[in-house]
């Protein structure tokens, strides 16, 4: 792994990254969804997001798991019931949602 | 202050917000050099950040005042010297930012 010292960490690209994909509209509160419920069908996340279309939730579940974020598990292959889970890397971004939760509810 | 409930939370616009603003490129950068660094001059803040742009560092720095996380001090009325501070606001995203930065590290 490319290590950042401090002088560098100002630009650090890995830094930048995970910011840009918790920005992206969406995401932060999907991630959410799967700290706060567990496991969850397509479904079940959807009715938890108001205002995301289908399209939207599907290409944002796809981002996800492609980041390593989110794994899609499948139940059973004849009724395809399939649910999403978040990784040990997405469930370690609970300190860091907590943190930016804490501070929106602090001041926006 | 609106509250969110825990129910709410998942969709709570004030948390949205926040990784709306952190997210944007740049600006999660801008605020860690004035983190690290306390305050700073415009050219300063642009050396530590290569590539971006004095037309785009502006915008942003605009952007961050306007959202009260920066305060863009007078110098000197007659030298026209200006430098760029977190205000309480900006300073309090330490911990989110340590936090991303810690967990960026870890598993990027």
């Amino acid at each position: 792994m490319e290590t950042c010292t401090k002088e560098q960490y100002q630009m650090c690209p890995r830094f930048e990254k995970t910011f840009t994909v918790l920005g992206k509209k969406w995401n932060g509160l999907i991630i959410n969804v799967l700290l706060s419920e567990g496991s969850q069908r397509f479904g079940e996340i959807a009715n938890k997001i108001p205002n995301i279309s289908d399209r939207v939730l599907v290409e944002r579940l796809k981002e996800l798991e492609s980041e390593g974020l989110v794994d899609h598990v499948c139940l059973s292959k004849e009724t395809k019931r399939s649910e999403y889970i978040l990784t040990e890397k997405g469930k370690d971004l609970q300190k860091s949602m907590q943190a930016i939760e804490s501070w929106s509810e602090k001041w926006n």
